[in-house]
C-alpha cells in the first residue's frame, strides 16, 4: 500500500519551490525539444487529424503556410492528411499553447527556466485579438502576423531580456492576483506589469523608433500578452509535481477540441482521456452556442497550478466577459478548496484576507466529492479559418477522474481523505 | 428659502458631466493663472509661513533652491520668511498637489482640459519614491531629479502627448478601480495604464536610447506615476460642480499640515478651516506616530471626487500598505454612501456588484449622521527634509463641516434629508 498522503505532500511542496524564470525567446526549433522538420505540436491529448476539430485543423493548416509547407489551405489540408506531417502533444514537449495551442519549429516561443532544478518549458508568443491562428484563423493576415512577431518582436524580446537577465514569473503571478486578474481569461494587470518591465529595455534594444513604437503599442496593446509565459511558468510549477509514485495530484489537464486529457503526478506519462464538454459563457454579436467548438487549449494549466477559475475571487471583473456575477468569482474559488491539496504559498486572494489559492487537485478528491475542477475559457468558432466567438466557463468530463483513481488504486494507491 | 436638494442634484449631475482628458505638459510658470515670480503655491487652505508645518517649510525650501532664489537652506528659509515671497493654495488656481504640494513656476505641471466647458486644472509630476520634495525633503539629489524631470522627463511627455492629441482620465480610473487601484494611495494600475498609453510615443518621440529607457524605468517603477493627474481630473470633476447656489456638496477638502480645509458648492471661494487630525497607519522601519505631521496634502481632492477612500472596496489589498482588513476596504465604501449625494455613474466596483462609487460628499449628511469622510493618506515626517514615513487612515475634523451647514443654513439652504 502506497502512502498517497505523503506523496502528495511531496509532490505540492515540490510544485511550491518551483520558482519559474523567464529566461529567453527563441525559434521553437532551437529550443524545444524534439521539435524537428515534420513535427508539429497541438493542444490537449494525442490526436490524429481525421479526428481534430475545425479550429485546430484551422491552425495546423496555417502552420504550414507559415513554414513555407504549403501556399494554399487545400495543399496544406492535403499535406496534413498525408501521413508525411507528424502531430503531437506540446505536453510531450514541455511545451503549452492557448487554444489550438500549435507550435512549428520557425515560430518563436518565450523559454521559461525552473530556477529549483534547471528544467525548461515553452510556449508560444501570443498574437493579440482578431483573426489569430490559436483560435483556428489561417488568412494571409495571420501569417503576415505571424512573421512580424518572428521577424522583429521575437528578435527584440530576446535582446531585453538578455539585458534583463530573468523575469520572475511567479512573482508576476503573485502580483497581479492582487491587481483583479485570475491568470487565465483575465491577465489584464500581468500583461502591463510584464511591459512595465520590458519596456524601459525595448526601449534601448530596437534600433528604429518606429518599429519601437510598434513592438511595445503591440504588447501593450494585449491584454493577454503575459498569457503564454504565465502559462509555461505553470507548466514548470505542475511538471515539477509530476512523477511522485503514488501522488493523485493531476499534473496536467488539456483539451485538444476534440477529447479532454490529464496526467496524474503518480501515473507516469499516461493520458486519461474523455470528450471535451461544451463551455457555456457570453459570446461575441451575431454568434451563439450553435457556432461554438467544444473546449480546446492548454491553457487549463492554469486551473492546474491553482490560478485561473481557483483564483476567480481575486478578479470580479471578469464576469463581464465571461458571464455571471461576482459572487459567482467568490463561491468558483471557495469551492475549488474542497479538491485541492493545499493553498498556494506565493499566490493569494486580498479579498479573502490573502488566503492562498486553492492549488492542486487531488483526483481522489475529485471522485469522492463529486466537485469537477472549474476552468475558465475562451470560445472558438467549431469551424477552421474563423477565430474566437465568446468566453465562458466550463468544467472536464469526470471520467478521466474516474480512471485516473482507479489506476491509482490498481498501483495500491489510496485515498485517505 | 433655496431648494437644496435640487441644487446638489445639479451640483452631482455637473460632476458626472465633466470628463476630464490630459492634454499637456509645461512649466507651471507658462500655464497655471498667476503663477508668477515671486509666488509660490501649496497646499491646503491658505496659511502663512509662520504657521506652517516642517513638511509644508521644507518642501518651500526646496522649491526656492530649485528656482535658484537661495543657494542653502539658511538663505532659503530666510527669504520665505521676508515676505518677499508670496504663498497661495494650489486650489486658488486650479491646481493641485500631494502631500506639500509645492509648486514653483519652473516646475513642469500636467494640464487637463474638461471636455464639458474647456475649464483648465493643473497637478505637478510625481517624484517617485525616497527622498522627495511633496514629503519637506530638500536634499541636492531632490533637487537634481526635479531638474531632471523638467529637463527631460518633461520635454518628453509633452512631446508624446502632442502625437497622442490627450489621454482620457476618467478613463482611465474607471478601468483602474477594476484592477484593485482606488486611485488615491494605491495607484498601481492605473500608473501600469498610464504608462502603456504613453510608452509606444515616448519610444519613438526621445532619441537618445538610453534616455528613452531612463524615462520609461522611471515612470514604469513608480506605482504613484498617474496620481497626479488622476488628482488634476479630479479637481476638474469636483470644480465642475462648484458655484451651485444652495447646493452643501463638498467641492474641496485640503489639508496644508497644520489645517485641515473644505470648500462647499454653494459658499463660494470661502474656506471652512480648522486643524488637522494625526493619521493611524503603518509606520516605516525606525518611525512611529511620534514623528508624523499632522495629515496633509491636497490628494484628498480623490475622495472628494468619489475614489481613494471612498472607493476602497475595490482595492483590497492596499491593507498591506495603509493597515487594517480587507473587511474594512468593504466597510469604507458601504460607509460612505450614507454621506453623499449619490452612485457614480462611471466609477463602480465589480466586488459590490458594479455599483458606482459614492460620490459627492453632502455637508448636512456629514452632520446629520455624524459620520466624517475617510481618507486613506501618505505620512510625512514632521521635520523639514525628511521625507515619507508611513501611510494610513485619517478623516477630517468635523468643525468644518458644522460651520458649513451653519454657514448654508444662514444663506437660506435646507437640509431635506
Amino acid at each position: 500500500m502506497m502512502d498517497t498522503r505523503q506523496a502528495n505532500q511531496t509532490a505540492f511542496e515540490r510544485m511550491m519551490a518551483s520558482q519559474p524564470r523567464l529566461v529567453r525567446v527563441a525559434p521553437a526549433g532551437e529550443v524545444v525539444p524534439g521539435l524537428t522538420g515534420d513535427l508539429i505540436l497541438h493542444a490537449g491529448p494525442p490526436i490524429a487529424w481525421d479526428q481534430m476539430s475545425g479550429p485546430l485543423r484551422g491552425a495546423i493548416i496555417g502552420a504550414l503556410l507559415l513554414e513555407g509547407r504549403a501556399q494554399v489551405e487545400d495543399e496544406a489540408a492535403e499535406l496534413a492528411a498525408s501521413g508525411d506531417i507528424r502531430f503531437a502533444p506540446c505536453h510531450h514537449h514541455d511545451a503549452v499553447g492557448p487554444m489550438a495551442g500549435v507550435l512549428s519549429p520557425s515560430m518563436a516561443v518565450y523559454v521559461v527556466e525552473d530556477s529549483a532544478g534547471g528544467q525548461l518549458t515553452f510556449s508560444s508568443l501570443n498574437e493579440g485579438y482578431g483573426k489569430v491562428l490559436r483560435y483556428g484563423a489561417f488568412a494571409p493576415e495571420v501569417i503576415e502576423k505571424l512573421r512580424w512577431m518572428n521577424r522583429s518582436m521575437a528578435p527584440a524580446l530576446s535582446a531585453a531580456l538578455e539585458q534583463l537577465g530573468e523575469v520572475d514569473l511567479r512573482a508576476l503571478i503573485a502580483e497581479a492576483l492582487h491587481m483583479g486578474d485570475e491568470g487565465h481569461n483575465r491577465n489584464k494587470a500581468g500583461s502591463l506589469l510584464f511591459l512595465r518591465t520590458l519596456a524601459p529595455v525595448l526601449a534601448q534594444v530596437v534600433a528604429d523608433a518606429d518599429e519601437g513604437n510598434r513592438i511595445l503599442a503591440f504588447l501593450g496593446g494585449n491584454a493577454l500578452s503575459v498569457l503564454n509565459p504565465v502559462m509555461a511558468a505553470c507548466k514548470a510549477m505542475t511538471l515539477a509535481a509530476h512523477g511522485v509514485e503514488g501522488s493523485s495530484l493531476v499534473t496536467v489537464m488539456a483539451r485538444n477540441g476534440t477529447d479532454f486529457g490529464i496526467r496524474v503526478s503518480g501515473l507516469g506519462d499516461r493520458w486519461f482521456v474523455a470528450p471535451c464538454e461544451m463551455p457555456a459563457g457570453k459570446y461575441f454579436e451575431g454568434y451563439s452556442q450553435n457556432d461554438a467548438n467544444p473546449d480546446i487549449g492548454d491553457s487549463t494549466i492554469t486551473e492546474t497550478a491553482g490560478i485561473g477559475a481557483f483564483a476567480m475571487a481575486a478578479a470580479p471583473a471578469i464576469v463581464e466577459f465571461i458571464s455571471g456575477t461576482p459572487e459567482l468569482t467568490m463561491e468558483s474559488t471557495l469551492e475549488m478548496y474542497q479538491i485541492t491539496q493545499g493553498e498556494h504559498e506565493h499566490f493569494n486572494i486580498p479579498a479573502l484576507g490573502f488566503r492562498g489559492t486553492p492549488t492542486a487537485i487531488d483526483a481522489f478528491k475529485v471522485v469522492g466529492t463529486g466537485i469537477l475542477p472549474r476552468i475558465n475559457t475562451g470560445i472558438a468558432h467549431r469551424e477552421a479559418g474563423v477565430g474566437q466567438i465568446g468566453a465562458g466557463l466550463v468544467r472536464p468530463p469526470m471520467a478521466v477522474f474516474q480512471e485516473a483513481a482507479e489506476a491509482l488504486r490498481t498501483q495500491g494507491a489510496q485515498h485517505h481523505g
